[in-house]
């Protein structure tokens, strides 16, 4: 049983480093109470950087890494060090069931090879998928995967993605039976590539705890229509990233017409509060956290350039996941699921 | 040589159908002094329409086609329909030379099917791209293609998108040496599938008119940074219509959020000059027209759901292709061009 109240944390991974990293496990432990951390880093300059928190010092202890993953380094060369790396350590932590989760911001595609690696996959599962739920105009937000850990896939994983997608829904927005969709580019039947073809015949013919609502396009992710939206890892990550941008640019273009006359000027100081509410809603630190589902155990990717606020905010969702207990209830879900004969899968 | 003041229109396609794509026309016409439309579609029905749009009759004859393209036809099917449907006639009149271009509303995969069929391919291309440009931040638009037309490719075709979109970008942007980029899941060399790294190695390693700036990612496509962005259909088309969607999303949260409060609707209605600038700007149907690359004529896509002021955005883009000598411009560029070996290539 691993420590629950216990989150291991990558200290030293993402675009800016330690002090990020420490500034919001600072701001996780104000806001949960009772919550223990794992800071796993090079030990000396955790030391310094654990200075500017001494509040931290009480609900936080050290754990030596003497090496980092880089940005740039290949799954294969990540693995060789997984014993030596901070991020590798984190993973091990849980492993070990001294920690209920490991947060990292590092390199995605390690992240993916140590945990798959050192936690093994749940059974039944063959890839792991990184998912996380994304705002919409609806009740709940909508979970998304897989957001880009395998760019390629079969209609086997495309399946096995939405039971995962569906039970991690059914958890955190307490549903019975989530709504579930393929992202494809046309919601008659015969668009896509076979490979998504074949996955909807295979959750059209399923009985599963889940509504299967077909093919959804990428103009109407977030209206609201579905719970789970189900992917291979390069187009949910171009879907993924092109919403985010889309937003940024929006907001740009909006700034720009704010502050294109003294009228306008004038206008937008009076609507401060309202255009600072939707700020704070498209915050991508807001929504921090993606989880790899499929895997023994809770590991949460936080963004690489996500601010304090937001790496708070992923070690808040693995701490949800933790409390939730989402691998049993992913497991037993999968338990219950008997696999569809997919042809076309590999 | 053919009729170049002359614009076919499928009169029949589209999701709203006749009204709007004549009143589409109409606007063309208002905006356009000189050109001439070819209308094609059942001659009752269009008469009948004509009759809200009398100013049009001095620009405008009627060719009759009994049939017309569903929405969910097969391209198989559509092309056996070729010289019955308004589609298939409207394209055949290209052929003709008694119109510069087609626009339709209709069917994507009939239209390209058709195409390809009646006009054939340039020389030295395997398959058609459907590119459009999109708003950026920069000086100018960026052209994205494939957009929907081929959803999977192999990196020669992906190679041929990228000389077609940079010669399409020099002609609309009148640019000497367009940025071409490939979308990808990631910046560094070895991120993305196969595919997509042979066409970068074969894009770096190639002497061609354009200046090849690596990958990029979706969520930097409108920064202005790039004159092309070059993916295949699947990949384009969901990050096209996820750009749409977040646009979207954000204007009805920006609503809400201006209607939250008497303060905040004040502040809108002061402020409203600039905000409508900005949904003029993002509106689609002032980007409105996508064109079919690689063809041995000027084929036009207008969007399903596009207005009669997006309908005369697209077939004014149509004309200017036609003045720009669009086709003989391309296949210059293309003989200019001497394809690089592809290793991984079909």
């Amino acid at each position: 049983m691993p420590d629950q109240s216990t989150i291991a944390v990558d200290a030293m991974g993402g675009d800016e480093g330690l002090a990020v990293m420490l500034a919001g496990v600072a701001q996780a432990a104000g806001r949960h109470a009772g919550m223990r951390f794992i800071l796993v880093g090079d030990e000396l300059r955790v030391a310094e950087g654990l200075k500017k928190h001494p509040s931290l010092l009480a609900h936080a202890e050290v754990v030596h890494a003497p090496q980092v993953v880089g940005a740039s380094d290949k799954p294969s060369q990540a693995i060789r060090r997984a014993r030596t790396t901070s991020m590798g350590i984190a993973i091990d932590l849980v492993k070990k069931g001294r920690a209920g989760a490991a947060v990292s911001s590092g390199n995605t595609g390690a992240m993916m090879a140590m945990a798959k690696l050192s936690l093994r996959m749940l059974p039944g599962i063959d890839r792991p998928a990184l998912a996380a739920p994304l705002p919409t105009l609806g009740a709940n937000d909508v979970v998304m995967l897989d957001l880009g850990a395998n760019t390629e896939v079969d209609a086997r994983n495309l399946v096995q993605f939405a039971v995962m997608g569906a039970a991690y829904a059914r958890i955190i927005f307490d549903l019975e039976s989530p709504r579930v969709a393929l992202l494809n580019i046309g919601s008659e039947d015969q668009k896509g590539t076979d490979v998504i073809r074949d996955a909807a015949q295979a959750l059209r013919d399923a009985t599963l705890p889940m509504t299967f609502t077909g093919f959804v396009e990428g103009d109407k992710l977030a209206r609201g229509d579905h719970d789970v939206i189900v992917c291979d890892g390069f187009a949910g990550n171009i879907a993924l990233k092109t919403a985010e941008g889309t937003a940024r640019f929006v907001a740009d273009l909006l700034k720009r017409a704010f502050t294109s006359s003294l009228r306008s000027k004038f206008g937008f100081l009076v609507s401060r509060p309202a255009t600072r509410l939707l700020r704070d809603h498209l915050d991508p630190n807001n929504h921090n956290g993606a989880v790899f589902l499929g895997l023994n155990g809770i590991v949460v990717k936080s963004h690489g350039g996500a601010s304090a606020n937001g790496v708070a905010t992923a070690i808040g969702n693995a701490a949800k996941m933790v409390r939730a207990d989402l691998i049993r209830r992913i497991a037993d879900d999968l338990g219950d699921f008997s696999k569809p004969d997919i042809g076309a899968a590999a």
